[in-house]
C-alpha cells in the first residue's frame, strides 16, 4: 500500500504530497515540530508534545489552530492506519507560503501542517554511542531558538559532522561558558559520585518531556555540569521521546556499562 | 504565463513543482542559498555567488555538482525569460531526500536545487529604516554556521520580531563579547568621525559580496564596533547582493541623512 502522510487536513499519498517550493520552512527554517512516539495503538505524551508545539510557534509568532483536537485524531489515524506498530510521528509546523523574499514583516498566510511516521524496533534503548564534546559550536544559553523545537538544526548537524570526524557517533554541546547543554539529538544525564545529574535549563537546552519524568525515576537533580564533570562521570545517557541511548565512550574514555532496559519500560509506557 | 522555476535539472511550472515532504531542507534547514541580483540580462557576481554556495555546502559536507557551467547556463535563462528586468534570483541547495529520522549520518542522495526569480524595483537604494540592536540572541563569533550562508534563518528571524516589538524595522545583533556584527539582511557600515567602518569577519559574520567592494569604493576599512560606537555614528547603511538601505534611526536616535544612489550605481554594475 502506498504510505499516507497528513498534509493540511488531509491524508494523501507521500508520492503525490507537496511542499511548496515557496514553503517559508523549506527556504528559511522558519517552522516548529514535535517528535511523538507511537506505540500500542497510542501516541505517548500527545498533550505535551502538542503544548510544546504551541509554545515554540509563539516564539516564532507563528500562528496555530487554535484547537487540535480534530488534528489529534487525524495524527493517531495516521498511526494506526500505517501499519507500524511503534513508530515515531514527526509533526512540522511552518509559517506556510509566501510570495516575497522578505524575511519579515510577513503577511499572515495558512500554515504549512505535515505529520509522517516512520517505523521502529520494539526497543526502547538504542545501541550504545560514543559521545564526544563538540568544539567548533557553542551554544548561547541565552537564546530563545534553543528553547523550542524550530527547524533550526544546521549546528546538530555540524555537531554530528565533528563528532564522527573524531571518532564518535554523537556529540556533546558547551555554551559560551564551557557549561555541558545536551547532544544534537537529546538531553543528557550524567551519574557522578553523589548520583545522576542532568544540566538545568538555564544552560541553554530544550527541556526535553522524556528528561523532567526521568528526573522522578531516576532521583536525578540538576547540576551545572562542566568539562571536569565530563572526565569523571562513571555512566551516561540521552534520552528523548523516542529512546534512551547509553553513552559506552566519553571522549575516547569507557564508561562503566549501563542497562536501561527497566528504566525505558517504566518511562515510556 | 504560469510562472516558471528551476528544480533539480529543469524548469517546471512553480504552481506543479513540488518538493517532497522528506526534504531536509525542509526538515531540517539542512541547506544552503544564494541570492543573486538579475539585471539587464545578466546575473551579477554569479561566479562569486557560486564559490561561496560551493564553500558554504562543504561546510555541511553537502555533496554539491562538480560543475556549475550547466547551471549558469539555466539560471540565466530562468531570468530571461521571467519577464523581469529586474530581479531576484534565489538559488536553494538542500541535501535532498533521505526516508530515515536520523540526522546524521546520512545515505548520499543526490541534492535538491531549486531557483526562482522575483521582481525587484529598478532602484538599488531601499527605504531608509529604524535599525535597534537585538538584545534577546547572541551571536557566537566562533560559530562556522555564521560564516555561510544556510537555510538556518531562525535567529534572523527572532531578530526581526524583536526589532519590530520595539518599534524598528530591522534588528543589529551582538555577539557573546556585545561586539556588533551585522543584520538580519546584511552587512552594517558606520560613518564615525574617522571615516566609515565595518565589523571584521572575526566578529561572527557573513562577509558579503557587496561587503568586500564597498571597502574598496568608500575606503572603508575593518573595525570592531561596539554600543558606543552605535551610540555616536553619523550614518550608517546595510548591505547585500540586492540593495544598499539606509539607517536613518538607530536605537531610536536620529542619524545624518544619506544618499546612496552614487555609491548604488557604482557598486551594483
Amino acid at each position: 500500500m502506498a504510505e499516507m502522510i497528513y498534509l493540511d487536513g488531509v491524508m494523501v499519498a507521500l508520492e503525490g504530497a507537496r511542499i511548496d517550493p515557496r514553503d517559508r520552512g523549506f527556504l528559511l527554517g522558519d517552522g516548529v515540530f514535535e517528535t511523538i512516539l507511537y506505540s500500542d495503538g497510542r501516541l505517548l505524551w500527545l498533550d505535551d508534545h502538542l503544548r510544546r508545539l504551541r509554545h515554540s510557534a509563539e516564539v516564532l509568532q507563528l500562528p496555530v489552530p487554535s484547537d487540535f483536537t480534530t488534528l489529534s485524531t487525524d495524527l493517531l489515524a495516521l498511526c494506526q492506519q500505517s501499519g507500524h506498530r511503534t513508530g515515531a510521528l514527526r509533526l512540522t509546523l511552518t509559517r506556510g507560503v509566501t510570495d516575497g523574499r522578505k524575511i519579515w514583516p510577513v503577511e499572515s498566510v495558512p500554515p504549512t501542517i505535515m505529520a509522517r511516521v516512520t517505523g521502529l524496533g520494539e526497543s526502547r534503548v538504542a545501541a550504545a554511542v560514543h559521545l564526544v564534546t563538540v568544539r567548533s559550536i557553542r551554544r548561547d544559553s541565552q537564546s530563545p531558538l534553543l528553547r523550542i523545537k524550530s527547524l533550526n538544526y544546521g549546528a546538530a548537524i555540524l555537531a554530528r559532522i565533528e563528532a564522527e570526524q573524531k571518532g564518535g557517533d554523537d556529540g556533546l554541546s558547551l555554551n559560551q561558558g564551557r557549561e555541558l547543554t545536551s547532544t544534537s539529538v537529546g538531553n543528557i544525564f550524567m551519574r557522578l559520585d553523589e548520583g545522576w545529574f542532568t544540566p538545568p535549563e538555564s544552560v541553554g537546552i530544550l527541556a526535553g518531556l522524556a528528561r523532567q519524568r526521568l528526573m522522578i525515576l531516576l532521583a536525578a537533580e540538576e547540576r551545572v555540569l562542566t568539562e571536569s564533570d565530563s572526565a569523571t562521570a562513571r555512566q551516561a545517557f540521552i534520552s528523548n521521546s523516542l529512546q534512551l541511548t547509553p553513552v559506552h565512550r566519553l571522549d575516547g574514555r569507557g564508561l562503566e556499562p549501563l542497562s536501561l532496559d527497566s528504566l525505558a519500560e517504566r518511562l515510556y509506557r
